[in-house]
């Protein structure tokens, strides 16, 4: 896709959604330029994002501007992914692969991000944090069962709902925080070792390799 | 649409998500019939929806399961909504919609939640109630923003977008909790007129009176 101009993608200096569309653009081979967000409260990047938060992206090939992660990875693959490289074919398992991308965008990030939240806030309020690591193994477990004998969560093959789980997945097993008070604790990798192994699978990817780079 | 079977949409007896998929069947002329869900956790609705959560459905015209409020209010559109009622025609428009309903799905949902979730909660944590009650507002007035001059999120008719939004809308002025610690607090009513416009239009719609007769 050569002819294609570089997509701008905004992110910030952390923070794992960015990530999802880097790794999609990675996986599709679509050129992409990254803008660091300092203050994503900034007039500048209200015109762009009202809402303040990244990632979102400009294409120039489309004239499309677009935030919220989720769907920026589904108008990268509808755009781009002209040879179904991270989707299925079948009804069933299209509708598969949007169930679990909104899994992963109102279950997974929304609880895991209120956990970090609370860990770094001044004051120590320990029923907020417990809620918190406790959704987050609620839902790796949820994950470990439905990946019981299955190497994806759709259509045997890496798909974009794979993809969108895996920022938030790395940071529970690397970030200092929830490696000790959720991933140590709750003991997940002895627990839900269908949930490790996939993980596993996803992170050893190039696509990942190279986004986690960093920009 | 005389010919279609009734898609199952399971509920529970309270609870804002399972109206998004009322309202988008009433828009639709989809029929529909309703099972309540005492304990979504029990292993019977676990074969359905292993997250354990409503609403889910299934379709016997088309044989598809399906859970997350945003994926299913997608698919009814895209597999009933032949006349395009609930969308709009371009490009643009139509990736605005779903950017809109992740927002809604992440954005809106879980931090509503999280703020019925501590005034519930036996314990009083200011610090959690406040900083959702403030996360809420936040969202209002995102909204507010983008509603400026604008009837309706996207081009300038009522989509799937809009009727995302009804339910969690409904709650903060129609549920005490709410209603005290956000409405009448933040003056919702008197700082978010565009806001306050937008949801009077959606929920005069007759698919949302019939939605709210209740099941």
């Amino acid at each position: 896709m050569s002819e294609l101009q570089p997509i701008t993608v905004y992110v910030h200096e952390a923070g794992p959604n960015p990530y999802k569309v880097i790794i999609a653009a990675e996986e599709l081979s679509v050129p992409y330029k990254t803008i660091v967000v300092k203050d994503p409260k900034e007039e500048w990047f209200a015109a762009i994002n009202p809402n303040g938060r990244v990632p979102a992206i400009v294409d120039p090939n489309t004239n499309i501007t677009l935030w919220e992660s989720g769907a920026i990875v589904e108008y990268l693959v509808e755009t781009y992914d002209k040879q179904g490289k991270l989707t299925v074919s079948d009804v069933a398992g299209k509708w598969q692969l949007k169930q679990y991308l909104h899994f992963q965008m109102s279950g997974q990030g929304p609880y895991y991000g209120q956990s970090m939240w609370f860990h770094r806030y001044e004051e120590d309020i320990p029923v907020a944090k417990q809620r918190y690591n406790e959704q987050i193994v609620r839902v790796v477990q949820v994950l470990d069962n439905i990946l019981k004998g299955k190497e994806y969560l759709v259509g045997d093959k890496f798909t974009y709902a794979d993809l969108s789980f895996i920022p938030w997945n790395r940071v529970i097993e690397g970030h200092p925080i929830l490696k000790a008070n959720v991933w140590d604790k709750y003991e997940v990798e002895k627990k839900y070792p269908n949930y490790v192994a996939w993980q596993q699978r996803l992170v050893a990817r190039p696509s990942v390799e190279q986004a986690y780079k960093g920009w």
